[in-house]
């Protein structure tokens, strides 16, 4: 692991949420933490004290005690940046904790940066970029889905399976360049047969790997969904129900909804983003003429479109073209016959027999909107994360997918057109490269200011 | 200490404050709590370890991962609650906090109630009841000298002064009632002469207590300081300096301000919470009318009034029938004279001589107020809170110091009327139970639910 920054200051920050509570946390990390600590804590001597142990005392500011706090000694490198770590367990006062991140930053502590915690914690070796990127999705994490994607990925799952690839293309691109250092003699230490054959494995482990993406991006940030049908069908009422709450304002006035009012539920452990839309009809109002020529954009975007249709003002012949549109649109759709509780049920059985797949249903029943949840959780076809396989959730692991894959592609077209060895070797080291940029073997300052900075402070 | 609760159950709660950080505490108190936590942790016995001590590993739910986590133990009587303690420190996720505390909760913890753990550390005998409120004060202080008071009531100077004087009445009391023991024979073990003394003594202790809650209560809620004047003195740009943001409605059209708004800002360590008020001219407008009136009632509440004179219109005889009112008023005023940009200095100099205590700026110039802030503390004499005496800052302290203080009067009055022992003696341990409540000798589950219900969940 490449070190590039000496840290031989030591960072304080907040590593708990700000607001009131029964204890703060405020974290040191750096060669001098403990020593610094140690300065303010009337005792015991931590610098006497062993790795992992907890220490209660008071921290002073000259005579004036600003707190009791437990105080938690990590010696580095058995810490989570693979420095000295301390926590400082206090009562969770903001006139107390500012008091104390004060008093260390007047005694030559430095406030810590986002996520410079953990940036140490890469750039001392402890895990990979990957890993590191997988710490803020867990904090981010809000379904069971995304959360355990973000596991996965900070326990290494992924990282494992990006070095594997990478270190059979480093065997292959050391043989091609010991070839060439052998220049005009024509030797062929790797067999451009067996090249091709990992390539192409290569390319199919990228390949899942970049489909992934598309579940992952689904698992990390939610299923977007949009709610569509002609106006006063009962979508804002549908919403509301599956929100629970009253989100959208609903109204008996055709064409109430304009705007759209995003919000998400968790079904199944997956998280579903709504999208609440204009009515779909042909309007004359200019408002809402906008917002219908949203709602096609948006449905555009959708992973999942749930269509009413209106049973009680039901035009058969309409419902059967509007069918045909959303069949062609190529997004999974669910069809759905709201105010079922407004037509006969022999009118219900003709429809249901036409379209087996339709769901019947009244929005405004609690029961019956459960039973759209389970076949919404249906058509959202997630076994495959089910089955524990690596998904890519995070766009900038994608994108050096994509790019290992190009690169991959060039080294095929390569040894096709029996190009020369040198050219051969730069397209794998490209290939390399983009690799690398995942776990950190490649890094920039910059790519590590952009990671690190979307990271929160005390992280 | 007695018990009045069988603390057989583990509870649990987030300890540090809901919202996204780097890590969450969640905090287990009770027999079981490390059994309960090591049933779930995957890296070593915790059962095994020993107390301050901190583990690194993984919590499950049965194969499922919940995060990776450092678990602090803490075993009793070794800890905050003198029972088991377990802290789980972990990624700062609301998902999976929840997913954590619900594990717990199925396996047979229970969610604290506010301020559980606090009043299990009292009935524990850890600290008195004074210290434990301390704790709650503590929590909320903003202000250094808020800060000041609640680590001195929680490190326990108020409740030592507390004891010696119940010590010495019990004295007393034990003396007088053995008297009662002997009945009719006239024996005095206790020297009347010397228990008025030591009541006298008492007496002067606890009215002492008892004054310093104005000073206590000033520096736990803040002073109440009034912005009087005119209307278009210029209070609202005035608070709007002082406040440096925007939270009056600043117009020039006289009367805008009609609501209280209030807002506290800290000086040299004390908070001062401004009321700005409506002009204080007759006037015929209703709302505003009772505007005026609230701020003749605010004033009258104050601990300070800045009263604005507006240098640019003003009429010196009704400034001078002003600031008589505001003598007879009995509460520390500053008279401001604003908008000193606007006269001549000779104009200034004149009204300086006439009053030196008057202070001249222009709200507008941030410098200016700086200057004010200093007149403002001078104003506020602190001083006695500064020598580091005790202050009590508890209106439930205040209240049973006001009982203890009727008391004593009761038994010098008895003495004096030559009261039989019995009542003399009834007398005694009635100011002691009122003495005790403070300290928490004297307790029921009425007055412990009604302290800790005031606790944040957690602490």
């Amino acid at each position: 692991m490449q070190s590039l920054l000496q840290n031989e200051d030591t960072i304080i920050a907040l590593a708990t949420p700000q607001g009131v509570g029964a204890i703060g946390v405020i974290r040191l990390s750096g060669n001098d933490a403990i020593k610094l600590v140690n300065e303010v804590f009337k005792a015991k001597d931590l610098v006497q004290q062993e790795s992992h142990t907890i220490h209660f005392g008071t921290i002073r500011d000259g005579d004036n005690i600003l707190d009791e706090v437990l105080i938690s000694l990590f010696i580095g490198p058995n810490s989570f940046t693979k420095e000295n770590v301390v926590e400082i367990s206090c009562h969770g006062s903001n006139f107390i904790i500012r008091q104390i991140i004060q008093l260390f930053i007047r005694k030559g502590a430095r406030p810590a940066k986002p996520g410079e915690f953990t940036k140490r914690a890469f750039m001392n070796g402890q895990f990979d970029l990957a890993q590191a990127e997988a710490v803020a999705d867990l904090i981010n994490a809000d379904s069971e889905a995304a959360h355990h994607a973000a596991l996965n990925q900070m326990r290494g799952g992924f990282s494992g399976e990006i070095k594997n690839l990478r270190e059979e293309l480093i065997h292959f691109a050391s043989m091609i360049e010991l070839e060439l250092d052998f220049g005009e003699e024509d030797v062929e230490f790797a067999s451009r047969d067996d090249l091709k054959t990992l390539v192409n494995k290569l390319q199919i482990v990228i390949n899942a790997l970049i489909h992934s993406f598309d579940l992952g991006n689904v698992i990390k940030n939610g299923v977007p969904t949009v709610i569509a049908g002609k106006p006063n069908a009962g979508k804002s009422t549908l919403l509301n129900a599956l929100l629970n709450e009253d989100k959208a304002i609903v109204s008996e006035i055709a064409g109430t909804t304009r705007d759209f009012i995003e919000d998400e539920i968790i079904i199944g452990g997956v998280s579903f983003r709504f999208i609440d839309t204009a009515g779909l009809r042909e309007t004359t109002d200019t408002i809402e003429a906008i917002g219908v020529e949203r709602t096609q954009a948006k449905m555009k975007q959708a992973s999942l479109i749930i269509y009413l249709f209106d049973l009680e003002l039901l035009d058969i012949v309409e419902m059967n073209k509007e069918i045909n549109k959303l069949e062609n649109a190529g997004v999974p759709f669910l069809k759905l016959g709201n105010k079922v509780d407004k037509v006969t049920e022999s009118f219900v059985e003709g429809l249901q027999q036409q379209h087996p797949d339709m769901l019947f249903l009244s929005a405004k029943e609690p029961e019956q909107v459960e039973l759209l949840k389970t076949r919404i959780l249906e058509l959202v076809n997630l076994d495959k994360f089910k089955r524990g396989d690596t998904v890519v959730t995070n766009i900038r692991h994608y994108d050096s997918l994509l790019q290992t894959k190009n690169s991959l592609q060039d080294v095929i077209n390569g040894i096709d057109g029996e190009i020369t060895n040198d050219f051969v070797a730069m397209d794998i080291r490209r290939a390399l490269h983009y690799l690398g940029e995942i776990t950190g073997e490649i890094t920039s300052d910059d790519l590590l200011a952009n990671i690190f900075g979307k990271f929160c402070i005390g992280k």
